[in-house]
């Protein structure tokens, strides 16, 4: 993992993620299926945004960290149900067998919806904040951002252009609303639990959005040149299924370039905040460099 | 519809689905499905008992219209996914086809996701109260219930019981999760937005528990011995996939009777509060009634 990725955060988010995790009741197979999903690697990409941005405003991460593993819940359930073989058909996930792959798609469906009643459950249950409202704002944020005006939209689009001649303007539609508008959300719950102001948020979310794009460029030019030993899933699947990606629409090298922007634009926009944005920084770097 | 079910109240929920429900957006054919299956008809059942058990304490159904409604789309949500070819394998629900038959899976599973996802977003984005804690409690109780201790639990024990012999307790665990914990957190909901007091709980927790059982009984029964037209799904249905229920584990006539007792006992919580309980009362008689 390149140097610049906060290693301390994403530990502390497994730790959390453990303490968090439901106690096994029964059927104790939706229980293994969950923890399957969850506790199969990754960066933690999105729960590191909670805690580095609510870190911005001199709050522990400890502070945000239900929601920084919530967050982490609803990545996992939208992981779970992209897989499915009704939707994307992938077996593989992080370099192992999809979660419908070993415990089959009945299962794979309900430990999805659990993982996402799980994260609504933790906020609600287990979230502090020096107003109760910036919690209840938090749950709107990620509840719109994973559901049909986010997240949820963009899949179908998504889905609905397989095999499409798709136009600039729909793959952007794509990636913002599947992924942009998640780590947007991600970003602003850790703010807005750490009592950002408005203005301070504008700043973050316009960095989010530079994030999020860059992130979804460096995904898409991975899956075109990257390795199947480094991505844990199978190279050239995007392309194998005629989904749109930067590459395909504009070409491998303009997307290089797009990446290469926008990682520049969200570093700017954290000139503007009073706080120490250089993890924030870092992690744009990150999301750049870890193609090449 | 038999004379003791709140109509009035009804209707003001299917207002307020009509209300609430997202503005189209792109792309256009997850909102049709969503809205095919949330406007399908139904009683509406779990939303009244919000808006009933909120009266209880003088509050006006507007006042949780949000919660009720929220509670609606969770509803809907668990019935598209239980359809589904992976689960229940049902084609018709209400009388029409399911989600999946008319828009496909894949839509289908993320029209359910979207639903849910809406739930939440619509308690924390609009729904008000005295103490904003809780709107969290809400949202706490409502994710518990239809989460993996709840509602998916129940289901993931009902799908790994077909075609096996089940036991008294397992039939009761399975509809406990499956069904009971949701009509419970419906009820408790709307008194919890009314600010009723932890004793005033209580006594509602214990109705709706007899309540949700009377209900999961009669439908058993109603499957055995109903009219497909009535129903508006395929009559035996239960019976045809090996599903665990009341008559197949206790025999018909003691099902009727534990039908019986369990409606009287829900009546009886009703006793000990300060308020009006007219109405969630004759819901336990309409629930009693609707088979005979």
């Amino acid at each position: 993992m390149p140097s610049k990725y906060p290693e301390n955060t994403r530990l502390l988010i497994e730790e959390g993620l453990r303490k968090y995790f439901p106690k096994t009741r029964r059927p104790k197979e939706i229980y293994e299926a969950m923890s399957y999903s969850l506790f199969s690697g990754g960066k933690r990409f999105r729960a590191v945004l909670v805690v580095e941005s609510a870190r911005v405003f001199g709050r522990d991460p400890e502070f945000v960290l239900p929601t920084a593993c919530a967050v982490e819940y609803i990545h996992t359930y939208s992981l779970i149900h992209d897989d499915l073989p009704a939707i994307d058909n992938d077996y593989l996930r992080r370099g192992k067998p999809a979660c419908h792959t070993v415990y089959g798609e009945d299962v794979a469906i309900l430990a999805g919806d659990a993982l996402y009643s799980e994260a609504f459950r933790l906020i609600s249950g287990v979230q502090e904040a020096d107003d109760p409202r910036r919690i209840i704002w938090v749950i709107n944020e990620l509840a719109t951002a994973s559901g049909v005006a986010g997240m949820v939209g963009g899949q179908v689009v998504d889905i609905k252009s397989e095999g499409v001649d798709v136009d600039a303007e729909t793959l952007d539609f794509i990636h913002e609303k599947k992924t942009g508008e998640f780590i947007k959300a991600s970003v602003r719950a850790g703010a807005i639990l750490a009592g950002a102001t408005e203005a301070e948020l504008d700043l973050l979310t316009d960095y989010a959005k530079y994030l999020g794009l860059a992130f979804q460029i460096t995904d898409d030019i991975l899956d075109e040149i990257g390795d199947t030993a480094v991505l844990g899933k199978t190279v050239g699947s995007d392309k194998r299924q005629e989904k749109a990606t930067y590459p395909k629409v504009h070409g491998l090298e303009a997307a290089k370039e797009m990446a290469k922007l926008t990682t520049g634009n969200a570093r700017d926009m954290l000139k503007g905040l009073n706080g120490d944005g250089s993890v924030l920084a870092g992690l744009a770097d990150f999301v750049y460099e870890r193609n090449y």
